[in-house]
Protein backbone atom coordinates (compact mmCIF):
# COMPACT_ATOMS: atom_id res chain seq x y z
CA UNK A 1 0.00 0.00 0.00
CA UNK A 2 1.50 3.27 -0.86
CA UNK A 3 2.65 5.43 1.79
CA UNK A 4 0.01 8.14 1.27
CA UNK A 5 -2.79 5.72 1.17
CA UNK A 6 -1.56 4.58 4.69
CA UNK A 7 -1.23 8.47 5.77
CA UNK A 8 -4.98 8.80 5.03
CA UNK A 9 -6.34 5.68 6.73
CA UNK A 10 -4.11 6.92 9.86
CA UNK A 11 -5.88 10.37 9.78
CA UNK A 12 -9.46 8.27 9.27
CA UNK A 13 -8.93 6.39 12.20
CA UNK A 14 -7.78 9.18 14.35
CA UNK A 15 -11.10 11.24 13.14
CA UNK A 16 -13.25 7.71 13.00
CA UNK A 17 -12.57 7.83 16.91
CA UNK A 18 -12.56 11.52 17.87
CA UNK A 19 -16.15 11.37 18.42
CA UNK A 20 -16.10 8.23 20.96
CA UNK A 21 -14.34 10.26 23.74
CA UNK A 22 -17.44 12.75 23.72
CA UNK A 23 -20.15 9.77 23.77
CA UNK A 24 -18.92 8.34 26.65
CA UNK A 25 -18.71 11.48 28.54
CA UNK A 26 -21.82 12.40 27.81
CA UNK A 27 -23.39 8.68 28.70
CA UNK A 28 -21.13 8.75 31.59
CA UNK A 29 -22.42 12.60 32.46
CA UNK A 30 -26.05 12.15 31.57
CA UNK A 31 -25.63 15.71 30.41
CA UNK A 32 -25.22 17.52 26.72
CA UNK A 33 -26.34 20.50 27.29
CA UNK A 34 -23.04 22.54 26.55
CA UNK A 35 -23.34 20.43 23.20
CA UNK A 36 -24.42 22.36 20.07
CA UNK A 37 -27.50 20.64 18.23
CA UNK A 38 -27.06 22.38 15.55
CA UNK A 39 -23.36 21.38 15.35
CA UNK A 40 -24.50 17.91 15.46
CA UNK A 41 -26.95 18.32 12.28
CA UNK A 42 -24.09 19.96 10.00
CA UNK A 43 -21.97 17.11 11.16
CA UNK A 44 -24.25 14.62 10.18
CA UNK A 45 -25.61 16.17 6.80
CA UNK A 46 -21.40 17.11 5.94
CA UNK A 47 -20.70 13.35 6.69
CA UNK A 48 -23.51 12.14 4.30
CA UNK A 49 -22.31 14.17 1.71
CA UNK A 50 -18.63 12.98 2.40
CA UNK A 51 -19.53 9.57 2.12
CA UNK A 52 -21.17 10.24 -1.11
CA UNK A 53 -17.86 12.08 -1.86
CA UNK A 54 -15.65 8.83 -1.31
CA UNK A 55 -18.10 6.43 -2.85
CA UNK A 56 -18.19 8.28 -6.34
CA UNK A 57 -14.17 8.48 -5.93
CA UNK A 58 -13.42 5.67 -4.43
CA UNK A 59 -11.62 6.78 -1.58
CA UNK A 60 -11.66 4.32 0.87
CA UNK A 61 -9.82 6.46 4.05
CA UNK A 62 -12.96 9.03 3.46
CA UNK A 63 -15.26 5.82 2.90
CA UNK A 64 -14.46 4.51 6.41
CA UNK A 65 -14.19 7.74 8.19
CA UNK A 66 -16.83 9.03 7.56
CA UNK A 67 -19.07 5.90 8.05
CA UNK A 68 -17.57 5.65 11.56
CA UNK A 69 -18.23 9.56 12.17
CA UNK A 70 -21.83 8.69 10.78
CA UNK A 71 -22.47 6.63 13.63
CA UNK A 72 -21.02 8.48 16.96
CA UNK A 73 -22.82 11.42 15.34
CA UNK A 74 -26.03 9.99 15.69
CA UNK A 75 -25.25 8.65 18.80
CA UNK A 76 -24.65 12.38 20.36
CA UNK A 77 -27.88 12.86 18.39
CA UNK A 78 -30.14 10.32 20.46
CA UNK A 79 -27.94 11.77 24.10
CA UNK A 80 -28.48 15.34 22.74
CA UNK A 81 -31.97 14.82 22.48
CA UNK A 82 -32.21 12.60 25.36
CA UNK A 83 -30.55 13.95 28.44
CA UNK A 84 -30.87 18.23 26.51
CA UNK B 1 -15.44 21.90 -12.76
CA UNK B 2 -16.33 18.38 -12.75
CA UNK B 3 -19.98 17.65 -10.66
CA UNK B 4 -18.08 15.57 -8.29
CA UNK B 5 -15.45 18.09 -6.88
CA UNK B 6 -18.55 20.52 -6.64
CA UNK B 7 -19.76 17.82 -4.84
CA UNK B 8 -16.73 17.39 -2.49
CA UNK B 9 -16.39 21.15 -2.23
CA UNK B 10 -20.26 21.39 -0.72
CA UNK B 11 -19.41 18.41 1.56
CA UNK B 12 -16.14 20.61 2.57
CA UNK B 13 -18.00 23.59 3.13
CA UNK B 14 -20.44 22.25 5.86
CA UNK B 15 -18.35 20.33 7.17
CA UNK B 16 -16.18 23.66 7.81
CA UNK B 17 -18.69 25.34 9.47
CA UNK B 18 -19.98 22.49 11.93
CA UNK B 19 -18.06 23.77 14.21
CA UNK B 20 -19.35 27.50 14.33
CA UNK B 21 -22.51 26.91 15.98
CA UNK B 22 -20.63 25.13 18.89
CA UNK B 23 -17.99 28.19 18.69
CA UNK B 24 -20.99 30.53 19.23
CA UNK B 25 -22.69 28.42 21.59
CA UNK B 26 -19.86 28.59 23.89
CA UNK B 27 -19.19 31.93 23.57
CA UNK B 28 -22.66 32.82 24.67
CA UNK B 29 -22.92 30.49 27.50
CA UNK B 30 -19.39 30.29 28.87
CA UNK B 31 -19.59 27.04 29.47
CA UNK B 32 -17.96 24.00 27.85
CA UNK B 33 -18.14 21.82 30.59
CA UNK B 34 -19.82 18.88 28.70
CA UNK B 35 -17.37 19.47 26.13
CA UNK B 36 -14.59 16.65 25.81
CA UNK B 37 -11.13 17.53 26.08
CA UNK B 38 -10.57 14.29 24.77
CA UNK B 39 -12.36 14.69 21.35
CA UNK B 40 -10.90 18.46 20.68
CA UNK B 41 -7.59 16.89 20.64
CA UNK B 42 -8.39 14.00 18.62
CA UNK B 43 -10.26 16.36 16.00
CA UNK B 44 -6.91 18.42 16.44
CA UNK B 45 -4.61 15.61 15.76
CA UNK B 46 -6.88 14.03 13.22
CA UNK B 47 -7.37 17.72 11.09
CA UNK B 48 -3.92 17.82 10.46
CA UNK B 49 -2.97 14.67 8.96
CA UNK B 50 -5.82 15.12 6.40
CA UNK B 51 -4.43 17.92 5.98
CA UNK B 52 -1.17 16.43 5.29
CA UNK B 53 -2.97 13.82 3.25
CA UNK B 54 -4.91 16.64 1.70
CA UNK B 55 -2.07 18.30 0.37
CA UNK B 56 0.20 15.59 -0.70
CA UNK B 57 -2.82 14.09 -3.26
CA UNK B 58 -3.82 17.56 -3.89
CA UNK B 59 -7.33 17.58 -3.13
CA UNK B 60 -8.48 20.21 -2.48
CA UNK B 61 -11.87 19.60 -1.08
CA UNK B 62 -9.56 18.06 2.14
CA UNK B 63 -7.50 20.92 2.40
CA UNK B 64 -10.01 23.47 2.18
CA UNK B 65 -12.08 21.83 5.35
CA UNK B 66 -9.45 20.84 7.23
CA UNK B 67 -8.21 24.21 7.27
CA UNK B 68 -11.05 25.56 8.66
CA UNK B 69 -11.91 22.78 11.32
CA UNK B 70 -8.28 23.37 12.47
CA UNK B 71 -9.26 26.63 13.05
CA UNK B 72 -12.55 26.20 14.80
CA UNK B 73 -11.37 23.46 17.00
CA UNK B 74 -8.04 25.92 18.05
CA UNK B 75 -11.06 28.50 18.77
CA UNK B 76 -12.79 25.56 21.07
CA UNK B 77 -9.59 24.13 22.71
CA UNK B 78 -9.01 27.62 23.83
CA UNK B 79 -13.08 27.90 25.37
CA UNK B 80 -12.39 24.61 26.78
CA UNK B 81 -9.21 25.60 28.52
CA UNK B 82 -10.35 29.06 29.80
CA UNK B 83 -14.08 27.76 30.67
CA UNK B 84 -13.81 24.61 32.09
Amino acid sequence: MPLIEILGLVAGTITSITFLPQVIKVWQTKSAKDLSLMMLLLLMLGVVLWLTYGLLIMNPAIIYTNSMVLAMSLILLYFKLRFK
